[in-house]
């Protein structure tokens, strides 16, 4: 991925990243309106919380340029494209913040976002590895889910970020990634950035992760996060909770990985949080079956060891907040 | 499921449900080799410990028609057909007692086998549906993995024949099934099952099943075994364990409902149980990407709450050891 944007500004317009044609091939969207953008959000070719952020910011910058009737329109539904991750409306609200100085100074704000990205994800990723190589000692095997790296944002990675730099450093053993069921963004995204980067990788069933560490071939977990509350929880893609849970039982570290944009000052807990409920039809039910398509989940900070941002790490698990 | 049975003996054949073209059509194997009745274990198309036993002893009572030189080679392939289940080499043990009688005599020690199945698992289902309906107090809304039904066994079923009793009684409501990645028998087997007996079900992927107990959608774990150790940790398909954690955490029931030849008194703990791993092709890894597809989990015996066969209920998590 290196020199190349998940998400980018090309000639008034966006380029993305179709991350449903990946790892079959490497296809760029063209994207000239915001009706195309949420599109795209909606069916996960955009996708990942700092890449929203960054989708948001875009987004805003082009829909400033609209009617005020329409503006106002594209930028309620532009917000509500997803209801989960809070950078999206994050990204949106800051480069608004500019609007008072016309349509020019937005798109400036939203291609400052695009060039934080990478540098707020190499902060991270770098204060996640010096924590984790001493709290591991040795070498660190890292079980991560779904995917946080540089696919998720606009470079680099957050979950993905700490393990390049542990690679970097000659600390990482080896990544054992969760298929992630529905849309397999595991199998699919983070296989395909590991392999690239050539990071020693293994694949296992999203329900197989806590054996992974019940058998201590991984000693941590790095994921990423979709929204951290005020106090600690932190909701992320369906299956980190149960790789939380299996963590504390192994005695592991747990560490969630995610820009200051992920944190949401204004929901106390997680419970407040909305879990987007996706369309059953991605679970190929059969017949007279329901299904109940959660898309993300909620870890409670007594499970989460840290939270490492850009700018700080937080140990919720040791009763620190967040905000 | 009522009156046929999923794998049974006519005119000196085995006539078997091949489960892997389940839900989309019922299409019964005729199975006249030990050879081909290993290959049907080892595809799947016969799998469930229960039902495993009564392979064990039909193919048994087939192979004591064999010249003694083939009969030798043909047991010992077929008791390491798949290594973890030991429902397997218990009903080829079973029949093999009766050898000094003749082969009339085996055929009727494994036809045996397959008529107590139902009458176990009647048992078992009642035993398990009382201990439930107290624990629970009001209505029980399960959550189950993997396939533990009639198609896991002769007929009725272990963790779906408890669910069968809640239903006749009116205590059920709700079922959430596990996909059971990667093969699906939550998906394809179970959820079949629960459609044909009418039982309101809902269908989710299995890392969501920790949330279905975190939002208090179900009040109960009731799941099969493949092998209980002497202490009370529990052998069963990939998945259990992140469960077993969840349920804990919720401080719900963690049910597992299986026969008595499930439990092997000769191993101590989960720690001395093969676990299988199967051909990681299952994963359709992309290129470049290494797989670890185990097939089952070890759930330690502190989070079994209750395990429930024919005879007995036992709670290993207070303690109270299996042999």
């Amino acid at each position: 991925m290196s020199g190349v944007r998940t998400i980018d500004w090309q000639d008034f317009h966006i380029t993305a990243i179709d991350q449903t044609e990946l790892p079959g091939q490497l296809v760029f969207m063209e994207i000239y309106t915001v009706e195309d953008l949420i599109a795209a959000i909606q069916r996960l070719a955009i996708r990942g919380a700092p890449a929203l952020g960054a989708a948001g910011a875009l987004g805003a910058a082009m829909a400033v340029r609209d009617e005020p009737a329409f503006r106002d329109r594209d930028l309620a539904a532009l917000r509500t494209a997803r209801p989960t991750a809070v950078n999206l409306a994050w990204g949106i609200d800051r480069v608004l913040g500019r609007l008072a100085e016309g349509e020019d100074a937005v798109l400036a704000e939203a291609l400052a976002v695009l060039e934080e990205d990478a540098v707020r994800n190499r902060a991270l990723g770098e204060r996640g590895a010096d924590w984790l190589a001493e709290q591991v000692g040795g070498q660190v095997a890292v079980q991560t889910h779904c995917n946080a790296g540089a696919l998720a944002c606009v470079e680099w990675g957050t979950a993905l970020g700490v393990v390049r730099s542990l690679h970097e450093r000659g600390r990482l053993r080896h990544v054992y990634v969760d298929e992630t069921r529905p849309l397999l963004q595991g199998a699919r995204l983070t296989a395909w950035e590991l392999a690239r980067l050539g990071v020693d990788h293994t694949l296992v069933v999203d329900s197989a992760g806590p054996s992974v560490l019940a058998r201590g071939l991984a000693n941590a977990v790095v994921v990423g996060a979709d929204r951290i509350a005020a106090n600690g929880d932190v909701v992320n893609k369906i299956g980190t909770y149960p790789l939380a849970l299996a963590a504390a039982r192994a005695g592991i570290p747990f560490l969630v990985a995610a820009p200051e944009s992920t944190v949401d000052a204004a929901v106390a807990t997680g419970a407040d949080v909305e879990i987007e409920v996706r369309d059953g039809a991605e679970l190929a039910p059969p017949p007279g079956t329901a299904t109940l398509n959660l898309a993300f989940d909620v870890t409670p900070a007594d499970l989460v060891t840290a939270v490492v941002t850009e700018d700080r790490l937080v140990r919720p698990a040791l009763g620190e907040r967040l905000s």
